[in-house]
């Protein structure tokens, strides 16, 4: 069974322009993963880690939306100044970037 | 932080006709996650287990896959027809489906 070490899912979904809820994907989701995929490249840890998109996960309100696992940490508004951060500090390091989370246990 | 008990996603990643490595699209994969979604919602479990959409997973060779989270779990040449077993014996009762692991640790 494949495994990697951490797994990392960005929503990227993409509603009507006009839908109440935005989406993930007009608030940069498709950017944020893009970054996150290139930093986990150039750092030579894109067979360990993975980075792939995500169809809604049902955060819409708090922004461009990732969750990692297997620890199932959820970040709200990501924007691509924060890839660095996520890949560093908690993909890397292993401590999760507090000012980021989602913090409501909806 | 929000969490659910068990969060599986269903690669629907699709490729032009003639690519070499074909996709998971064009094997079944949208149609593998509804019947994942409407079984969930069927059972009254759609809160606590969420289906997703995903990206390609890498694991294209062993056609339609699936991970479930957090325990990373691995199926691959997933069909319609296996999805009340995975649901039933795994995402409910906790047990992994043998017969549809991905066995080859990659």
């Amino acid at each position: 069974m494949p495994k990697f070490q951490r797994h990392v899912f960005v929503c990227i979904n993409e509603r009507p322009a006009d839908h109440p809820k935005g989406c993930c994907k007009a608030r940069g989701g498709v950017e944020v993963r893009d970054a996150l995929k290139a930093e986990l490249t150039k750092r030579g840890l894109s067979k360990q880690i993975r980075a792939n998109n995500a169809g809604c996960l049902d955060q819409c309100e708090h922004g461009v939306t990732v969750v990692v696992y297997p620890e199932q940490v959820w970040y709200g508004a990501v924007t691509v100044d924060d890839v660095n951060e996520i890949v560093e500090k908690h993909l890397v390091g292993g401590e999760p970037v507090e000012r980021l989370l989602i913090k409501d246990n909806k």
